[in-house]
């Protein structure tokens, strides 16, 4: 999928590049009709890349689904990319991986996590709007703990698509349902069954024991950020970092900085074991994983790691 | 509208301060069940307060829509609010008002203002769901100017719900209708007719020869920013102002704090001329809108001004 991913971004911004240079209907292209009557939007550059490998996301997601019968793959993923192009990079995240640049020691987050914590609005909005994708099983509705049949009638806290804080409300039969969202942290539960809310395939996930399907409240968009490499002086050992959650699990953003930051000064800017970091950094995580005192971090989760390191002055490793 | 919003807030907020008391089913209160089979999500108060504001501001918008034949009211109108309690302040915005905090001369803006292009995807995102709602002449895509008939079949620039940048699409029948959003900055309208898509009211408001009804676009929900006045020191000129878009539509927070920051020192902290000042800034706002060198921040637009200074060492003037 990763190889494909590529595949439908390298298709999708080599078409924009084309419009860049003047395409039809690109902005600022000679055949756009002249805007007397009516206004056009200018539209940077930067949003037709950022538009281009928003495509490239759903048209994997779409391919998959096509294909998964031919191929019999079932089960999702995470994704995360970066392009790239003309000075800039963008990085594009669907999921619970995450980017860091890491810039003279200090970290820049690259991306932001989707799990049904951070993306609860949507998800309730999503349910309150087509009731019909609970299956008459779950309530969209949030409450502090599972509500009790002898709560009905009495009055609890909860907390809909459109607040962020919590009121009082009377406990109503309905009430009763499982909740939409479930759980907290690194347990949080969307229907009981997925932990990320963004990603790519799982066209085929239902709810345990049951016919809800999981997908509609699953999103292939991806967020992509844009950093402006011409913007920033950088150093030999400033780099990008992209991994997934069972790195992110274990370690916090400054210590894999730190580790970063120690390692690499100590090579020789040529030499070829300066790679060797990443995958010391992916080992300590493993065996930081065995040890008690980091169990509160890992809350009973267990993830593999993928680990990239791109070194802004040389070149991709992964 | 603002005596009542005053009583829904005051009237939400006291049940709330009840329960930090320990009322039941507050967090924290002593008969809540124990937590042996099922986890309790801990709520902190300061979750409640915003919770209750949140409320106050659908019962206000709810009594609207009942009272309005009773009393004859039509029209609606944008709601700015802050409540104190236990040393925190809580600046509650629906509309395109503005709330900034001026501390020791610097800026910290205190809401963001709610608009066809800020809330873009929220609106594309419902009108995806319920088409219903777009009456068969409106389209929810985003294109960069009107798709005109000779176009169908061309490929264009749109923008999805789901999107932040833009890609192609091959242009059909249905992208000709009006689009759900249209013009730029202060001209954006929510189906030609509003340009502001959060407040009270507004219940019978129809795109103008139609029945389609604008009021399923707005909302009522409040964005709650929580300030904590322990967490800083404050001098005897520090001060948190509230504003109507005449005011923002031609000067900047930066002009506003400027004004502010060379008025008030130079008033005795005792001097009841010191609250002249938001009339002069209100009449100084209402002169330079006359003026053509302003003529491009208002493009086009006139509205009058509310404006309220409090000041954190002193009463509040409105």
């Amino acid at each position: 999928a990763s190889k494909l991913l590529q595949h439908h971004i390298l298709e999708q911004t080599l078409t924009r590049a084309a419009s860049l240079r003047g395409g039809v209907g690109a902005p600022g292209s000679p055949s756009t009709p002249p805007t007397r009557f009516f206004t056009e939007k200018k539209i940077p550059h930067e949003c037709l890349i950022i538009g281009a490998i928003e495509s490239a996301f759903k048209e994997m997601d779409l391919q998959i689904e096509r294909e998964r019968t031919v191929y019999n793959i079932s089960g999702g993923c995470t994704a995360l990319v970066v392009v790239y192009l003309l000075g800039k990079l963008y990085v594009a995240n669907a999921g619970d991986s995450r980017a860091i640049i890491i810039r003279n020691g200090e970290v820049i987050p690259m991306s932001s996590e989707f799990t049904p914590e951070t993306e609860r609005q949507r998800l309730q909005y999503l349910a309150y709007m087509q009731p019909h994708l609970l299956g008459n099983e779950f309530t969209h509705l949030e409450f502090p703990r599972r509500v009790q049949r002898k709560e009905v009638g009495k009055r609890m806290l909860y907390r809909d698509f459109n607040m962020t804080g919590w009121a009082y409300k009377t406990i109503e039969e309905d009430d009763l349902k499982f909740p939409l969202i479930y759980g907290e942290g690194k347990k949080a539960r969307v229907m009981a069954t997925i932990g990320v809310t963004r990603g790519l395939g799982d066209h085929d996930l239902k709810v345990h024991d049951s016919n809800i399907y999981i997908k509609p409240f699953l999103s292939s968009s991806p967020e992509v950020r844009v950093y402006d490499l011409l913007q920033y002086e950088h150093g030999p050992d400033d780099v990008l970092i992209l991994a997934t959650d069972g790195l992110w699990d274990v370690l916090l953003n400054e210590e894999v900085a730190e580790a970063v930051t120690n390692f690499l000064p100590n090579c020789d800017p040529d030499d070829p074991h300066r790679f060797v970091l990443f995958r010391d950094i992916s080992s300590f995580s493993m065996e930081v994983r065995q040890q008690d005192r980091f169990s509160d971090r890992l809350d009973g989760k267990f993830d593999s790691v993928s680990f990239s390191l791109i070194l802004f002055h040389s070149t991709v490793v992964s």
